[in-house]
């Protein structure tokens, strides 16, 4: 049995490629140059680093190695498709780029995929791997949400799924059934931030896209994820049960419960 | 003749209330505490400074003056309502701000146009004294969008108008049918200076809220919208035509003019 693996930034890939290599697999790795993290190499029987631009030269990577099924995992910014210098698209990236109608996370993907199923290669869903990465639904820190706070929650679930509807962001923070900041191109940490700056206890919102596909990345949160909450004084982590991942769940709550922030999992009503 | 005018910041109220008193109006100015600028007593026949928390006392001004119509006009951020130690509610504040359902800027003005109504104080629209402040159709700048610009002015005058439909702001800046950053709490330049920090040449589109009633300030820019721009790289300024106000328009068009960005009028297709 052997996967290929497409990795991006942050230690999703790390921990999916342990993940797979404990579970016997052959994993084939192409790390996205300058995103992955070099340790990859030690976690996968092949390895090669490749920039993202070269579409081709990733293709072929796979086909040479007879990789039938890819994960895709780890972080893209999405800003890369706007830094033309140091991405260096060779002409199938470039036919893929300027295919796409409207250039959201989601459409970008789509052409990933398509691509790839071009060349006979499918992509397959983390979540059948390492099922312990997917966030449960309910309460899973110590501290639970007061009255007041659920009303708040169920407020931000709704925002942040009509923003990821739009294919903007998927990170929403509110307080007061007011929003106190959007997620669009700066990432969730510069969210999360950007509200401390103006309140205190508020309640960070992440959810997958309406019409998100799991078999790319889902949002993720992780250990930094409560520390940058810590820094802006947010008071809840709101997360999608079953179509978001807790990374390294076990220190995530063990982090939170030590600085009184409440995690909760919580599904679409 | 006499009208109220109840002033927060920014320079527009100053503008409103020269414009009043060219047109003969006796003014009778309440000025925020801390918002409105004190020039404004020099512009105003009648004159107070008052915390905005004293509701109480706002009222009693207005209709001590015999005040049967108010303009409201000048910047009021909305975090204010989170700074509780600045504001001091009196009760009719209290009352107002705890029969809030969501505390998006409408419905909390929707409160304030109802509490001023039971003492028959209507809000008047400042566009129909100051008709020359409305946004028109049309390309303003010597410049003009390229066909593929439009195409992102289009796209981001749909994503705003959405973002204001669930009341969380009025500006989005786009780039190539992509989402770069949304206005929430934070307020407009901060919003087009972190876009600024991402990509160059972006579109700002800025609109009115579906639901805005346009008794209440519209959406405005001014010359400091286009300096802010100027220091973001952008490139694009679209405003919606006859919902937003141009605030010094001669000025604000001549500085575009003068550091290449594009300012043009759209109206909802």
């Amino acid at each position: 049995m052997q996967i290929g693996v497409i990795a991006g930034g942050g230690c999703l890939p790390l921990i999916v490629t342990n993940e797979l290599k404990k579970r016997g697999y052959k994993v084939i790795t192409v790390a996205l140059e300058g995103l992955a993290d070099d340790a990859l190499s030690n976690h996968s029987d092949v390895f090669e680093s490749i920039n993202i631009g070269k579409a081709g030269q990733i293709i072929d990577f796979l086909k040479n190695n007879n990789v039938k099924e890819v994960i895709l995992t780890g972080k893209v910014p999405k800003k890369l498709i706007f830094e033309r210098k140091t991405i260096k698209p060779d002409m199938r990236a470039l036919k893929m780029l300027f295919s796409a109608k409207i250039r959201g996370d989601n459409e970008l993907l789509k052409l990933v995929e398509k691509e790839l199923l071009t060349e006979g290669i499918k992509i397959a869903e983390i979540s059948e791997f390492c099922p312990e990465l997917i966030t449960p639904e309910g309460v899973l820190t110590r501290k639970k949400p007061t009255k007041e706070e659920w009303k708040d929650i169920e407020y931000g679930f709704k925002i942040a799924k009509k923003i990821g509807e739009l294919d903007i962001g998927q990170t929403v923070v509110v307080k007061e059934r007011s929003v106190i900041a959007v997620e669009a191109i700066e990432g969730t940490d510069e969210t999360i931030l950007r509200a401390g700056r103006f309140v205190k206890n508020s309640i960070v919102v992440k959810v997958s896209k309406p019409q998100q596909d799991l078999r790319l990345d889902p949002p993720a949160a992780g250990v930094d994820t409560i520390v940058i909450m810590g820094k802006a004084n947010a008071k809840i982590l709101a997360l999608e049960a079953g179509k978001t991942f807790l990374i390294e769940r076990d220190k995530l709550i063990e982090k939170a419960n030590e600085i009184n922030i409440i995690v909760v999992g919580v599904k679409q009503p």
